[in-house]
């Protein structure tokens, strides 16, 4: 599997995927940096009048609900029906389901007319998103379901089944499941925490992979988590003592230098 | 004052206090980094469908008028009035207020409908807010409202009376007044003005330092205040003759890694 | 024209006109903070209700179609007429044009409403608003439209006739006319590709030299694409092994540091 994963790299630097981007205006400069760092292209368009003519030129599409409201929510709708029209890979995350009845409604509204590829979220969200109980803090996981992490293979394989489709669980160590198989990357770094968008970063990552491997969401997750967690890794040795700031600009760094390599050297990736 | 107020960075990182912005999309990701960089969370939910509730789960509640449209300041007045009924602080950030008929009157509808708990501008804006004369040149200071400065504190001690909280007025000095005591600031560096944002970040510092010291809003203000200065000091010596992105990513380092011993050792901080 | 160009550096900086954009959510805090770096004032406001307001009291106005939505194509074009009205100069980055209905349709709305000062864009968007054959990739120049890039003055001038306007193709080499001179840029980076906002922030720095030469366009053209590109040359030599997060904080600081002794050095400026 790390093989393969590692070899995504340079699959997405040459095939080049455009991902198409329903996001927040909080990340969406960190989105379009770390999908251009790894060598896919970003367009961000959120207009219901061009959702799905963006969407079907797109290679893969992420829809993320970090900044809903009335106008984009029917534009995720339309390129994401868009995007299962042209078969091509919709990557959801569901950023703070369960914090409001809004984000709940519109998850339920996305998987009731989406069919999703891979869905990812931290521990609470994606609780939420498979019916199982939860108590969300905002956009961050809440430390009651941190603290059920041990049982995240479990939530994962079962909302996968549930779903459909790839689930991810980032979290302290990461999981993943397409409801059959099951791994847990156990690289990255506690600071990774201390930046905004890191979680919609790796939503962004996992577009990229998987619009260059449409046929291989599992192992284009496994090589987005890597990616990410082994980039924050980096970061961290190579400026995290200086501080947030210098952290994320080693972190876009490293994403941008990845190699097959580093991703083999580095991983702490076990099948569950 | 000074030990009160440095001993809040620790209260914010120990509180984790949820802070709720509706803000401008220029500098939402400079807001929500330097909110995690201080230690506390950044959640931005715009959408007037949920306003109220995320602001009932949060700490405090920042309004910042950079970018508003008919969409965010119905939701800025739902937030408002729901912090106001949970008890929880309320920040105003008045960009550009008196810049256009839009802002003057959006600042006026939220005066009227919330209670603020800090306002925070630079001298045009709470000139414009307190109703007296000012020239408003786009989003910064006019250099005739920046030349009588000297009377800051009279402006301020005025506003915060007329207004009922705590004003801040940001500029060379910093002058903050809740209408009976007033403190000036000189940290800070004239390179800050040459990035964008940091009066946003400032408000988002003070909206941490509420958060956490909901019954304080006079020390939260200068614990924010020093945070911002102390950190463009720092950020100058460190990293300012290279260049406006080296000294932004210096800035971010040095709020993540400020500390009570920072503060106290560098305040310039002066009772009026 | 090198000295005329290189001049426009201190111009700006010692008139700081104010740059009023209505542009996308990716990108516009590298144009805000670019805006700055190069000395000019940057505001950002895209609400219907004060566009205008807000062009009347800029020097220039900056119209980037990257991420258009039904509320901001009206205030773009109300500012576009009013900064017409007012005489100040109208700079569009039509990101995209092509790229679907919506964005070819706005592209003629502006293009129909607005007298133009400087039309910027890639191979692709300037071939599409000049009638010409083009297939768009998303919002990069496409490989076949890069392809034909030897005959980019030749578009550049007919298109300049057409529209009436100083119009700018970006790319390897860049391309400057009014219709009736012609000038090449050869300075530059590829990893500036790396980068999103290299072209939004090639359109502010536009609007911002054009701010401060308001009669004199395809100098302040030419003076920006020099300084985004010698930036870019700075950048990489000082960071550019780094990776790409390195690579954009210096960026930002090479802009910042930016001199017409640099610019008079380091061009590579051709009449054609």
């Amino acid at each position: 599997m790390i093989t393969q994963a590692a070899a995504l790299i340079e699959r997405v630097r040459t095939s080049n995927p455009l991902i198409h981007h329903i996001t927040n205006y909080v990340t969406v400069n960190d989105c379009a940096n770390i999908t251009l760092a790894i060598g896919a292209s970003p367009i961000m368009a959120d207009a219901l009048a061009e959702a799905a003519d963006i969407a079907a030129m797109a290679q893969a599409v992420v829809l993320n609900m970090g900044t809903l409201n009335e106008r984009t929510i029917p534009a995720m709708l339309a390129a994401g029906a868009a995007a299962n029209r042209a078969g091509i890979p919709v990557v959801l995350d569901p950023v703070g389901a369960g914090a409001s009845p809004l984000r709940g409604d519109t998850a339920r509204q996305i998987l009731d007319a989406v069919a999703l590829t891979v869905l990812r979220g931290n521990s609470s969200e994606i609780r939420f998103m498979a019916g199982l109980s939860s108590s969300t803090k905002g956009v961050d996981a809440s430390d009651s379901d941190l603290a059920s992490d041990s049982d995240a293979m479990a939530v994962a394989k079962a909302a996968a089944q549930k779903l459909g489709c790839t689930v991810v669980i980032t979290g302290p160590v990461d999981t993943v499941s397409n409801g059959v198989h099951g791994w847990r990357i156990a690289n990255g770094h506690p600071m990774l925490a201390r930046l905004t968008g890191t979680g919609c970063m790796c939503s962004s990552l996992i577009g990229s992979f998987c619009g260059a491997a449409p046929d291989a969401p599992l192992t284009a997750c496994i090589a987005a988590l890597l990616t990410e967690g082994i980039a924050g890794e980096i970061a961290y040795e190579q400026a995290g003592a200086q501080g947030t700031g210098s952290f994320r600009v080693a972190f876009h760094d490293a994403v941008s230098r990845m190699t097959a390599d580093t991703l083999v050297g580095r991983a702490k990736l076990y099948e569950a």
